[in-house]
């Protein structure tokens, strides 16, 4: 029996639902490839960590985070390690890199996925950060380790969009993209075209969990500006970082710009776009822009859409709905899975 | 340098965007894979027939069918075998089928896809009906022989969906599918709903060559109806053909029905339904519905589009945009890529 041992670094919303699919598949996958999936460590900033070179029993990883709120340092398996150790000298073959976004810097993310690929372990991103920061470094990093870096969930969570043009559109270049990609603004847009204040939006996504306490890299545009950043980068080879995009966030769009671009018979949605220049450079942009309101992109339901359009497929487009954070830990569970089918090759 | 030989059953619109996507990108394969992919055998019905085990001049066969309007008869390649017999006893690795359809029967292109696996060659079928009609058989015989049976564009033409579910959604069982699988119709209820009579739709579908003389098979449902029982066989195990699918086409929808849908803010579209009843079987149903006019599948645009419903990655929705028989040829290249990357594994 082959073993596939996994290092999680995070063990929030995605990182537990991560660990609830696996323990669900983990016996499926052992009969279709061969590999005993195991999860040998979890590190949390503040709620304890996690090791056990034979294998964690997950089971109970996620029992102690419920119900305790932490793992349980009277555990047999409770580690003082710090990520860096974890990721530096722990037994495994993969990292999952969960842990909180720094998109300025990348960091400590960016340094976690470097040392495991200098290690030649494969590495999982549901950081956009570093892919954002450092992609063809880290590219290039893994391709010398002969690794897999996949990132599917740093954009439209665990709806495929760069595994399906990586899988499933081969030889085709991509010409120019469009999306929405940050949930939170399309959110306060919606709601302010109901006529619903501002804060009191802001106040209730807080109170139901689904806003953050500092919502300014969702409406300032560097959320969506560092997802069209790794587009850009993975599906256009546009070299480029967050500081290369023309941003202009929602903060200036009024109540009154909705209501005057609803008699157009318009949305206004905060609108990603990226595409060739005539001189070959590719050009990115995330912009409040008026949509037609029978668009696609005006779905009242959907958390993100892309649209990809391509020399030799034409355009495509892919909508994500449902809850961000339990998708990551389905994205990060397919990544891991091509990761299994890479090595079985 | 390993070969990988291609034999085309027909040589229409599909085909030839096929063949043109394969010259450009043939070197590329080449440098990528180590595979030099050729054409040894073309087939068509009234027009000749290429055959040539060391591999035709695909450029030379798309100037003969543009220029002469058939494959010269003083082509060294010229040859008068039919499409059984090459099938049979011709030199090639993939068989492409691409033959007209026969929803009724899916013959011939069943029996040619039967023979081909019989002798251990992979298949690509851009023809739906072998697959609506005896997908497990089919199935079980290429897994018997150990090859690929690939069908990308039998749903959606170049789009990926079933590539896409296989490849990037592992482990994810679809519990339920809503889509518009016909272009035609949905064209039709969409000029009805501007107010143009529908014989004069037709008549100008017609000279402008995207409608088919006989369009009885799109406006009765059925090539809806094999298209959504290939995705309940091949995403829903659902073992069913056409026959079993409750069936419903857009004869009886008038242009009075379509006002009044309008009037409730509704569209009327030849909707695609399956879903898993209580008694763990799977109801598969076409027939026109309302769907409200922002809803995505009211999109103008949209030449087709479905929704997969998963147990463990919510829900997600592809469009397809563009021409359909131009997509198909890249959805059999990209199929033809897939092969190549099974057997280089």
């Amino acid at each position: 029996m082959k073993r596939i041992s996994v290092a999680l670094l995070g063990f929030g919303v995605a990182g537990q639902a991560f660990s609830r699919i696996l323990l669900k598949t983990h016996d499926a996958i052992l009969r279709d490839t061969g590999y005993d999936a195991v999860v040998t460590a979890i590190v949390t900033g503040s709620r304890g960590t996690l090791y056990n070179p034979q294998g964690l029993d997950l089971a109970e990883a996620l029992r102690q985070m419920n119900e305790e709120g932490r793992f349980d340092e009277k555990s047999p398996d409770f580690s003082s390690m710090n990520a860096f150790e974890i990721v530096d000298t722990a037994e495994y073959d993969v990292v999952c890199e969960l842990t909180p976004l720094n998109i300025e810097t990348g960091l400590p993310a960016a340094d976690h996925i470097r040392r495991a690929l200098n290690r030649g372990k494969h590495v999982i991103s549901a950081n956009k950060g570093p892919v954002a920061r450092f992609y063809r470094e880290l590219k290039n990093l893994a391709g010398e380790k002969g690794v897999c870096l996949f990132f599917e969930t740093t954009v439209m969570a665990g709806t495929p969009l760069l595994n399906l043009a990586d899988e499933c559109l081969p030889y085709c270049k991509v010409d120019r993209i469009e999306g929405i990609l940050n949930a939170t603004t399309n959110y306060i847009l919606k709601e302010m075209a109901k006529g619903v204040p501002e804060d009191e939006i802001v106040r209730r996504g807080r109170e139901e969990g689904f806003m953050e306490a500092d919502i300014s890299m969702d409406t300032e545009g560097w959320d969506a500006t560092a997802k069209l950043t790794v587009l850009m980068n993975v599906l256009m080879d546009a070299g480029v970082t967050p500081d290369d995009i023309d941003r202009t966030g929602i903060g200036s769009v009024t109540a009154e710009d909705i209501k005057k671009a609803a008699e157009r018979g318009n949305d206004i949605k905060l609108m990603c776009t990226a595409e060739r220049t005539a001189d070959g450079k590719i050009y990115g942009k995330v912009a409040p822009e008026e949509i037609p309101d029978r668009d696609v992109f005006s779905d009242e339901n959907l958390v993100a859409v892309v649209s990809l359009y391509t020399d030799l497929m034409g355009k495509i487009t892919v909508l994500q709905y449902g809850l961000e954070t339990t998708q990551t830990g389905y994205g990060v569970f397919s990544d891991l899975i091509r990761v299994i089918k890479n090595i079985s090759r």
